[in-house]
């Protein structure tokens, strides 16, 4: 992508508005802009970022057996007395159509996926099934804020299990667990599961998982060897249960063992095990292989998209701006033309840009007629991991300068071997 | 995908509640479920679909130089005032928030992206500028009818440039102009172009395209050159501008001159000229090469995203069921394991699929114990491109069936050679 076709409106003041760093480079890295309290326009660079998230998130879902399809925004507002929700609080937006029907802009999805079920699915032999999707859902927060961290229309991947029994069940439960490690794993996120109150979604087992952030909202302790079993893939469930982990709402601080770590958290996704609260409720029914008619087993698994894209920032960003891990990065490399209108940098920048799109690498290519100084801040601010500055001089030794975003380390690499160096 | 782990619940019975092939084809196919009245939950196959729509659509938006960001679902109405359109419709949604601000779900973004521009945009250096983004809209049209093709929430991609002055701004509107035509060539649709009202949204040309297709819903005249120069790509603006088009509102057919084609059309995108219309109400202003604050030039074009699903089916079809283009197709190839159980088929089925998966070829992989003929029967109503059965006689002589949906023409391959057949 050229800049001078893109639009990336960076600030360099912080305004005013945003109080955490992640609110805060958002804004002046141009992703995103208000549009309304807690609704957000996501600018190209966040919506690059949002989708990066959203299809790691994918993937692993579909690798962990899960089928995707899509729900609509807007539910009636019938199903949720069936379930029992009916009584919906003040986060709930409800609008009454032009037939007087109630319309609700699900929050969440319960209720509609068991419809779902319930109509289209008939035998024990169609099941275990998990069904998920990655949909814009809508709470009414009475104080929507820090950014995309809490707002009110935002993205999120709900899934929703269904089994013949309790066991089958429990086991879909462990799938999602394990995939969560490996998500957000793949996103350079340290995550750490805690057990969780059911609260308003019920059920009889939860776990919420926390991004270890020094900005987070709220204290965890967990055990240490947590961190270690996130960097590898020894995801074995019963020596991660058997790991301490508590959040500060349900445990005592001066209780906890000694080796205890304690951290700020940033809640990035919720399990639950619903076992027959929706179902039997909503008459979501098999046949058994006993020929008998079972009321299925369900469980539901949500990740907050947009939030995430907010959480990695948190969790990784320095005083120039954001540090992106590669699986998320809008581009992986910027080419910064040092003197645009110079004909020998001009061409050795749009020579290098089609080879480097060729390659299939995402590139940004500064062709503007800006002072190198704010080039070279932007692309720190907006956290392009490989930054290749094309200068007069380098170029006269056929050599670009390379930056590396994260350590900082620049070096002088010849312009026609820059591709190795940034794949 | 295994079609045991998917969910694919196809009818047998036409529903009674479907009118139009394309709705009917829809839910027999297990494509989409109605949740409300215009609202349709999309089940796997079905979004499978929308998603390659959706994609080309997007990659010649980028190739056109347009710009992706993402505008919420929710808009404030205080834009709406701001812009003249506040007399909105009972089409309109409108909702209320427990802060008793009034949010518009979207039918169409022309504030919002105004509001943006105008926002982070100063200079004519920056222009030309195409922002698009693809969403879902809601209309409370009075009676939602032929499933997703008349819908209350449905998906759409609009456009919106930005130009400095009016001829740029035409510049601007005739690339979206051939952009269109490819997108309906690479989704395998014939699509005229017919100059049309602007109606509600403003400015002083636009152009509709309608989808040929015997069950459209309005009568079209055009010059049968139309068909030839889809088909090329001879996208001459002057040569499809001096060739005659006319839908039935504007013209009387007895006039029309007796080499005109008549036909039935369904409209699938929009594009408009709006000028100043926005630009001046809401103070879209840049600085000019002059020093001067400038008024910019509009337009915006859209596509029915989720509608193209329905019109491409209302396209191609027979009487068995929907015949995908393959650049849509949800699977390029089915594997009908003939007899589920029999232990030559299930192993060849097994390592056809792992050797189609590898390739890249979408599967799907027919591995219930279902009769044979129920089998070849889903696939012909859900319209898999290639169909490969697997069946103990053949399989004697190495072979496997292979199934043209498109020719229904069919022939024994050898089954290490499948993949040269359906690449």
């Amino acid at each position: 992508m050229r800049l001078s076709h893109y639009l990336l409106p960076v600030l360099k003041e912080t305004p005013s508005e945003a109080t955490i760093i992640s609110h805060q480079l958002m804004l002046r890295a141009g992703m995103i802009r208000q549009l309304s309290s807690g609704i957000y326009n996501w600018l190209p660079l966040g919506l690059n970022v949002l989708k990066k998230v959203e299809n790691i998130v994918r993937e692993e879902m579909n690798k962990a057996g899960a089928v995707e399809l899509l729900m609509p925004t807007m539910q009636p507002a019938s199903l949720w007395a069936e379930s029992g929700r009916g009584d919906y609080g003040k986060e709930t937006l409800i609008v009454t159509d032009r037939h007087n029907n109630q319309l609700i802009y699900g929050p969440t999805n319960e209720e509609v996926i068991t419809d779902i079920f319930r109509n289209n699915v008939r035998s024990y032999k169609e099941l275990p099934l998990n069904l998920y999707h990655i949909q814009w859902k809508f709470r009414d927060e009475i104080r929507p804020r820090f950014g995309v961290m809490r707002g009110r229309e935002f993205l999120m991947k709900d899934a929703y299990s269904f089994d013949i029994d309790e066991k089958s069940a429990k086991e879909s439960y462990d799938t999602m667990y394990r995939a969560y490690f490996k998500i957000f794993k793949r996103l350079g996120l340290k995550a750490i599961p805690f057990k969780a109150d059911t609260g308003a979604i019920g059920g009889d087992m939860s776990h919420e998982f926390q991004v270890i952030a020094n900005t987070g909202e709220s204290e965890i302790f967990y055990d240490p060897k947590f961190e270690e079993l996130v960097d590898t893939d020894e995801l074995d469930i019963p020596t991660l249960r058997s790991l301490y982990s508590a959040a500060d709402e349900m445990h005592d601080p001066a209780q906890a063992p000694s080796d205890v770590k304690s951290a700020r958290g940033i809640e990035v996704g919720h399990i639950f095990y619903l076992g027959d609260k929706y179902s039997a409720a909503m008459k979501a029914e098999v046949m058994g292989a006993d020929g008998k008619s079972t009321t299925v087993k369900m469980g539901c698994y949500g990740i907050g998209v947009s939030r995430l894209v907010g959480a990695i920032i948190e969790a990784s960003h320095d005083e120039n701006g954001i540090i992106w891990p590669e699986s998320v990065a809008p581009f992986q490399a910027a080419i910064i033309n040092v003197k645009s209108g110079h004909e020998a940098c001009d061409k050795a920048c749009e020579a290098l840009y089609a080879h480097l799109c060729e390659a299939g690498i995402e590139t940004l290519y500064d062709d503007r007629k800006e002072s190198a100084g704010s080039k070279f801040a932007t692309q720190d601010l907006i956290g392009t991991p490989w930054q290749i500055a094309v200068g007069p001089r380098s170029l006269e030794q056929g050599n670009v300068e390379l930056k590396n975003r994260k350590t900082g380390e620049k070096q002088d690499v010849p312009l026609d071997k820059v591709i190795a160096y940034v794949t």
